[in-house]
């Protein structure tokens, strides 16, 4: 048995990320983790005649570059894991249509990063593999008319309120590799405490963020110093003081080593983007460009990665109901443990 | 390694079915298999004030029957893997939420029970139960207003559509059981020959369905004959007459084992429902309802239950891209193989 705790699994195969890759937005490549991505789009579009077109081929650009930096052509790959914001998930499906593999998709909204790289490491530890690919991805301009209003109509945006990343980021995973490592993960379950505004998503996922983090120390028996960046997101600066809040009040010393892939996407100030990042590609940029980046270069060794998602939908809040919130935590590390 | 061929998995272990439930609407209450389902509720809102939260309630009532025949209160339960039809999976995650426990979100359209059913299998095979539920749920009044019409528009149907079943199955896996066992899984690559209509999605998911019946006899070395039961679902009557005629061309023997979900679920003419019942609900309800209880009956013994779905959205086909079907196969006995 792999489970520890309610909510936890250890993988002591501990399973290997062999690659992955970013294909980053134009916004997104201004911010201050431009230089680490693989590739900085200016046309968002990515030469497709809509947004959606374009969400789909920064998908098959990004598992074709995670591909190629494993030296794997696509029918070597045993399954691919992927979701997305667009309504039936059709960036993935499209995507997952022209590279012609095994496909599973998922749905967590912002949290897909982090569900998929939580599947395919315990698919991969359960023998499924030898390489399981895990991707999402998000666009500003699919998001922002799909869940707000037409760009055109070039409504404000509230002080709250977060900016859809155009972005997109994979993983591949195998058994049998030099590290990083996933170590652990601990699966969420919905928080929901009756947040009703869909631009205070940091708000309304703050209580699933901080429930996981609680969930995943309890099951482990690690704690905060035990990692040397612990990240969610994308909570955006507001949710990232609430979670710091909330583990105040039960003495959990988060402290420094405490980030937020929202918060770190922009530069929030300069690029206007009011609480920061939001999307599944903006956890997704923040893993596969700098993080990963930073651990193979040796500058992190212990990674706690918990991706955050809001479950509602634009009927849903017609209909009076509040966001439920859910987050996944994915522990990485350079050593097996 | 579990891996056999391209697609398919063997479960050595094989996950057996601890527990499964089943509520079906008024309308699939009435048809043929009307009195295997475990509840026909006449309220297809469920007491709610919508048909979205009805949906929701579906599928609550539905896992919570299912705990109760395992005797199983809902925290013992290690992970439910659950999706729907509704824009962002809201009647799944809105379950989850009332329910309280690790949640992942599939996005799988109507191959959504047996997506679900393959995961929570490898899921359990690979040590990570020992209680993994699978479930989906659709409703025809939520799929009428999102996909096509407001009902009360009183549109008229074209003679391939298929009716939208309202209805949730769920199903509880575990390592340690008496069967039925999960015994292999066969998981599909995406197939698109072009079908734009959305009206007839029987044949633009049959390709995937033969594709994927194509895949598991040549990865698992077995025929047609050695199953009981071959189900696909939901094609409909002119998607199961495609599969039929695409196996032919290939000198595969379908014969009368051969059956369809879409084709079963309804007394297709005295219930005017076109070429059939389509939607998650229709297999789930087939499999939590006839096609299990068959097989705790004695009566089947071999099955291989083709879940199909078709990934496009409205906006995806309003954007003029044709309709990607998938199939994935999980194959049921009663005994462990």
């Amino acid at each position: 048995m792999n489970k520890i705790g309610q909510y936890s699994y250890h993988l002591p195969h501990t399973p290997s990320i062999l690659s992955y890759a970013s294909t980053a937005g134009k916004k997104e490549g201004e911010g201050p983790w431009g230089a680490w991505f693989d590739l900085v789009v200016s046309d968002t579009k990515m030469g497709e005649r809509t947004w959606e077109k374009g969400e789909c081929s920064f998908q098959k650009h990004t598992l074709r570059q995670a591909l190629k930096k494993a030296s794997l052509s696509p029918d070597k790959l045993d399954l691919l894991l992927s979701g997305d914001l667009l309504n039936q998930c059709t960036a993935s499906s499209y995507a997952a249509r022209d590279i012609g593999i095994p496909f599973f998709g998922l749905y967590g909204a912002c949290s897909t990063m982090a569900e998929s790289l939580a599947l395919a490491a315990m698919l991969t530890e359960g023998g499924f593999g030898p390489y399981i690919a895990a991707m999402t991805s998000s666009h500003f301009c699919t998001a922002e008319r799909q869940y707000r209003m037409p760009l055109e109509y070039g409504s404000q945006r509230t002080p709250t309120a977060q900016w859809t990343a155009t972005g997109c980021g994979a993983v591949l995973v195998t058994p049998d590799g030099n590290g990083p490592y996933i170590t652990h993960v601990t699966i969420g379950s919905i928080q929901d405490w009756g947040i009703k505004d869909p631009a205070n998503m940091g708000a309304a996922m703050a209580p699933a963020a901080y429930a996981t983090l609680r969930h995943h120390f309890k099951d482990t028996g690690r704690t905060p110093e035990d990692y040397d960046l612990i990240v969610t997101g994308d909570l955006g600066s507001l949710g990232m003081q609430l979670v710091r809040e909330l583990a105040e009040r039960d003495q959990m010393k988060l402290g420094p080593r405490y980030n937020d892939c929202g918060v770190m996407l922009y530069d929030t100030k300069r690029q206007q983007v009011a609480c920061g990042g939001s999307g599944c590609g903006c956890s997704a940029l923040m893993l596969t460009g700098p993080i990963l980046r930073q651990m193979e270069q040796g500058i992190l060794h212990r990674v706690l990665f918990c991706g955050t998602g809001a479950l509602h939908s634009p009927l849903s809040l017609g209909q009076k109901e509040s966001i439920p919130g859910i987050c996944h935590a994915v522990a990485l590390s350079t050593d097996k443990e």
